[in-house]
């Protein structure tokens, strides 16, 4: 992936925080699978499945950890 | 998501942390699948069985360690 | 939830802390399923599971970290 | 559980403080059934499974995150 | 594995960070299956299950919160 | 287990530390299920497996967190 898709883990808000946490986890799966279409394909997957989003908020939840760590938990926001 | 539905972790009591870290859960979930109707729909798969609520109190316990870092675990509450 | 169930997350002692790790971890149950009847139907489905004790037991090791750090690790008791 | 199992999370050593980890691995799944007939019924299904031995694995890496950090890493032993 | 692939958890920029993370968990994946010809046929086992992606998003959130803590959260990049 | 086989988490490099974390990974294994004609049969059952395998990397990526804290993530290496 050559684009410049993550500059910086400080976020103005703590939900810019938690939607920067999202991309994170999609970017893990996007490294994983690169193919659009089979992404794409799988889609319905997890997001019809009461497991599969479980599991989705549970590395959004992981990310947001990291997100929330670096920006002091926006103690002074 | 146009609305402000987090704009601080920082919580007067650790039960309303636990509160909000319920929350930050099932916003994973919504981010994820913003649709209403299915998540409605979805709702008894996880809600009506064991594997299910385990895995919805491990995201909250993640979550929970967020909120509770930010607040310095309410320490001199 | 009206009532106050967490009010503070120190104790007396690391064991206190652990038996507060695993009533957080009940609690995201209720938080997810608060009707009484489908949680006491559902129990025998991980009471009597390996998986679902372990899976109960992995919940409970996250709320200890967070209960753990918490109590600075009763490094003083 | 009457008894005082869990005094201390300090250690001597990083191998006394992973056997403590597996410890508090395993009270979680008694805490959660404290039945002992059950428990040894249950026994060979995970310690059987390749699954089930990396839950207990994964579980315990958790404690010893825990007491790891109690200990300061026993960066002084 | 002879060959020195670690030598350093610094990173430039998050990106970078976030890119080690992902080789952090296929590394582990290798040091538990080292034949290379049982891995490339299992990628599509993982690589085409919304599953197996969202499992493998898991494993590099993790790898990443260690990462982005070495590097202090890139905060003075 | 009477043999001392953890007496430091200190390790000279981050590769060495990512090794000390799967030897602590199995070790986990190996408390739980102390008979090694158990664990040789078991080994194709994750070792061939890609959930078992990213299930393995999991617990990998937890003990070098802990690792990797304990050593300062080796920053000034």
């Amino acid at each position: 992936m050559a684009d410049a898709w993550l500059t910086s883990l400080i976020t103005k808000t703590p939900q810019e925080g938690y939607e920067l946490a999202t991309t994170l986890s999609r970017r893990g799966v996007k490294y994983t699978q690169p193919d659009p279409d089979v992404l794409h394909k799988l889609r319905p997957e997890y997001a019809n499945s009461a497991d599969g989003l479980t599991a989705a908020s549970h590395v959004i939840a992981l990310n947001f950890q990291t997100v929330a760590a670096a920006n002091n938990y926006w103690r002074d926001a």
